[in-house]
């Protein structure tokens, strides 16, 4: 329902703080998407690990992509509710974030992120997300600039 | 417990992507923390609103200098896990988070952070967190460089 | 929107696990609801205290109190999803639960709920609840037997 | 490190109101558990569906289970957090909980439940739960009576 040069474009383009982490789509499936996202300097915190925000920003458009692979564009599909549960320390490197969709209803998505340190993912994930987008009504391939991850919603 | 220029020092120097938001206090309680971010232009998303890694951002210091206030700079108390709801969206403008703690244990701190609309802020909050951070065995005060906000823990 | 009877005898008849935990209306705003149960022997645990389960179902009671304050009687609104946060260890005794809305959308109410023990209050809560109710598009006045909290909903 | 026979034991006697559930072990990994509940009566709500507070009930043992799965019986294991999204209406009949840990630390264990509808689980889960639990600092084998899935922490 989306590829990934148009999928990076729409993160890149229309959501500037995000877009700057240099976010890359490594696969599409029907309701799932895998992206990874480089080290920067600027994540980095004195204890030497990546910080919750640039988690965050993360999985919420890994999320947003994993609802676009399974009904496309949307029109102002918005983000009702992110839950985060920091596990390990990640290492001051690339994460990968694994999304998958539970469930994909009339109004409401719902589905799971797991984030992994990219050097050292047999530990398990570094962090745990379920969230939950709000599909409009009237939902289906919109014109660019108004897709909303992170969005307010209700 | 803690000052306001203490505080916003370590937002600013410790966490380099949040430190730069601008983010400054305006009321420190025991057990309670108010601070405004203003507004910046890529904090803008398409549909004229503020995107949610910023209110997560936002939220999560403020969340961490609730617990501060009321136990002291301690190092390396990190984030948990963090619930984020989106209820309305705010005005591409400034953000209040007003943080505070409904219990602060011997290992585990869990509070709450409305977050505002500051120029329009009667319609009731634009985003409510709830949180959890674990305070390390031997809190107290600790050097510089080692606070922990947004960080990994488990 | 709804009067202190009415809505003791839905809980009281449509939802027969929750319904037989003797809860009672304490009070009724708009958009708000306080309920107290009373202890009962199955609810104890050998540490002498009240299961993590009563209180959820206290908690999702009371919330869909607040969102029927508002809205009044609403055929087949719905639990999306509620998170709740053990906070300290309850008295084997009556429980309080102060619900209130924070958002009441077209589609979605969000509201959050404090759970206190009615002998030993000043402590604080002993839980503190989050949850969304979805809204069906036609709410309003509906028949008797068609109340849904706790139901499914995506 | 913990067997069928004596986790039921536990469930049964030790927590009244969800041991009446009628739960019983279909599998035991090492951080895993699947259990069944069977249909009651009083689980029915009018639409004809199984109500929120025992899908809450079994996810909160299932997910307890697979803390012991992973460390033996524990004293004081204590629920510290749960949010359960509620997904699709399971039928009036029997529900399935396949519980594993996606963390298990020196003092939380992290994991996730997803509920099916035994009669009808090729749709996805009717809910997915995630929950934290905390570990007392001398977790190991302890005497009966002590365990303590749903209850408070801090």
């Amino acid at each position: 329902m989306i590829e990934k040069d148009e999928f990076e474009a729409i993160v890149r383009d229309q959501v500037p703080l995000v877009g700057g982490f240099g976010i890359s789509v490594v696969a599409i499936g029907e309701g799932s998407m895998v992206l990874t996202m480089p080290y920067r300097d600027d994540f980095v915190r004195p204890g030497g690990t990546v910080m919750g925000p640039a988690l965050f920003g993360l999985a919420d458009v890994a999320l947003y992509g994993a609802v676009m692979s399974a009904i496309g564009r949307v029109e102002l599909a918005v983000t009702t509710s992110i839950t985060i549960n920091f596990l390990r320390r990640p290492r001051p490197g690339p994460i990968r974030a694994e999304a998958r969709l539970l469930k994909l209803g009339r109004r409401l998505a719902y589905g799971e992120v797991s984030l992994f340190s990219v050097d050292d993912d047999l530990d398990g994930p570094v962090a745990h997300v379920t969230g939950t987008y709000s599909i409009p009504p009237d939902a289906g391939r919109g014109p660019a600039g108004r897709i909303a991850p992170g969005d307010a919603v209700l």
